[in-house]
């Protein structure tokens, strides 16, 4: 099928879900941008999917069942994408979609509309489901939709566990690691740089420092069985002031990868300990951890259903934001991660069709 | 005397150092913007020392005599100063002047008018003398009038020794330091700072070689009995792409002061050997240093007509520019350079009178 015949969004059948999936991309939703495709994917809802209750916050969709179950699943999806880099136009290459968000989180997308499709069209699933369409997820955490509807209609987000579609690549993907920015200045005292004993360069007190941080070796460690891998690195370093000027400030910016079984305030003990010599240090950002919680029985059972490998998630993702809810929460969608954010991003019908199909199984809703 | 009292720089007398060096305050000639003065002082040559050859070359203004002596000294003195900073209204204290260049190098300048007058008026010197009234010494050496001057009509600084009226506090400074910077780069490679085994840290990459500058230990050596401190800097640091990625570069900027026995070259090998870990080394800058040529008859006799304290030069100045031309120089000059380019620059009457003295005793200009 070549892109000038892509169906519109509006028009195309939810069971070809990767054609699908390249008319969600055909809707350009870089964040902050994300009103068009929320409008056309409420509209799909609200006439394909009638049978389920629509609510909008901003430009986060959500619809919902309302069957009575004693359980209800929370599934979620982005509709922003990053920025273009010349793959804005999707492209099918047979059963392979290339395009910005393809995987990222696109072909997720059109798995939450066929499942509220099908839903709606009486195949009852055994939990009562809500489906988000959210914003701003690539952006700063002030953006996300998740958060604006968390914080203006929390019962649109009430449930028992979550599944975010972001692309796993097959795996199950539990927990997320926390992630925490600290900021550390280093003082001098400038004096012409033919002078230095005048005065104090900063630059060089931040040395040790930076040694030790370069070297720092950091653990892994096992929760629930699952090997999460922390890191420490150094992603920002600015000093000086002129070239023949012994400068009198140098700030360097840390971030820190945390594993589930610690807090944000025992992240930030950690660091700060390797950072002693720093004269002051300013927290810049910190998103707490989410265990894998692989015990909860829904989140066993998920596992056990799909029998997929489970594997740590060591970037931040929502679940994280489910889990400090104290619902259990995990990623689970089509597409490889390691071609999001590319210029080749790319999502194969296989990976979308086997992740509705997993999702289907799980929640009752057999085609 | 009040401020508003002052003279103008065309009428007051010569005699009064002090008062003449307030009227060249009054005028601003903040680098880049001297061209007021330099045509004030190129008019007050013309009326009151009309037995000195005039020249001007952009706004260097440079008098010579023609004695026909078989030794020519060069005295040169820079009409700019840096910007200002709350004293550009030069302010008379009794015997004290205050204000922006009143010390850097205006009171320099008031001496050599003042030589230049005594010498046309007939007290002629046992030296033939150039005066250069030059513009751009605080700023990029392609500003540097002194080196326009050579590029342009070396003739009209040629000479067997040159004495340049920077603040010297009532030493003479012999030779000078030379300087170098050199810009080392660090590559690395990005990646998600969640997963940052994937690339390489820049930032990391860099901090042996931070630790081993900031550790390093320079040299004092002495060259005909002068103790040059020889210093290292790292005076720029700059790394980072954004919060969350493993950063792929990072850049430092490193300042080398070398005492005159060593060359630009053999400087730039020396810090080459501790930026070895870098990916790439560039030359930002350098100036070479000046032998203090102490040994020579000039000099000699400079030292000890004056009778003065002689300590070494450990920033570059324009005496480099001559020795590099094989002429020997020393800075000698009324204030103190420790309150050059501050709020507070000052210049005492009898720092000036004792200059103008000594230099009118070395170049046999008694009044």
């Amino acid at each position: 099928m070549s892109t000038a015949s892509l169906p519109d969004l509006l028009a195309v059948p939810a069971d070809d879900l990767l054609v699908l999936t390249a008319s969600l991309v055909a809707v350009p939703s870089v964040s902050r941008d994300e009103a068009e495709l929320a409008d056309r994917v409420e509209r799909r809802l609200d006439e394909r999917a009638p049978g389920l209750a629509l609510a909008r916050v901003g430009n986060t969709v959500v619809a919902r069942t309302e069957l009575g179950r004693n359980r209800r699943i929370v599934l979620g999806g982005h509709l922003d994408t990053v920025p273009a880099n010349g793959n804005e136009v999707p492209q099918l290459d047979g059963d392979v979609l290339h395009g910005l968000g393809s995987a990222d989180m696109k072909g997720g997308l059109a798995v939450l509309l066929r499942l509220a499709e099908e839903i709606s069209a009486g195949n009852e699933p055994r939990f009562d489901c809500t489906l988000a369409f959210y914003e701003g997820e690539e952006i700063a955490d002030e953006f996300n939709g998740l958060r604006h509807v968390f914080a203006e209609q929390p019962a649109l987000l009430a449930g028992d566990f979550a599944i975010l579609l972001e692309p796993t690549g097959g795996h199950i993907e539990a927990g997320c690691q926390g992630t925490l920015h600290l900021r550390a200045h280093f003082d001098g005292e400038r004096a012409h740089s033919a002078r230095p004993w005048k005065g104090t360069n900063a630059i060089h007190a931040a040395a040790d420092v930076l040694a030790r941080l370069a070297a720092h070796d950091s653990d892994t460690v096992l929760v629930d069985g699952l090997p999460y891998r922390e890191s420490l690195q150094v992603v920002r370093i600015d000093g000086g002031v002129a070239n023949n000027v012994v400068p009198d400030t140098c700030t360097i910016v840390v971030n820190r990868r945390f594993a589930p079984q610690h807090s944000i305030d025992e992240a930030r003990t950690q660091v700060e300990a390797l950072l002693e010599d720093a004269d002051r240090i300013e927290v810049v950002d910190g998103s707490p951890a989410a265990p894998p919680n692989l015990g909860h029985p829904l989140v066993a059972e998920f596992v056990d259903v799909l029998g997929l490998p489970v594997e740590p998630k060591l970037g931040w993702t929502d679940v994280a934001r489910f889990a400090s809810r104290s619902v259990p929460a995990v990623n689970f969608g089509p597409g490889d991660p390691d071609v999001a954010h590319t210029a080749d991003e790319q999502v194969t019908r296989a990976s979308v069709e086997q992740c509705y199909a997993a999702l289907a199984r799980f929640l009752g809703v057999d085609a």
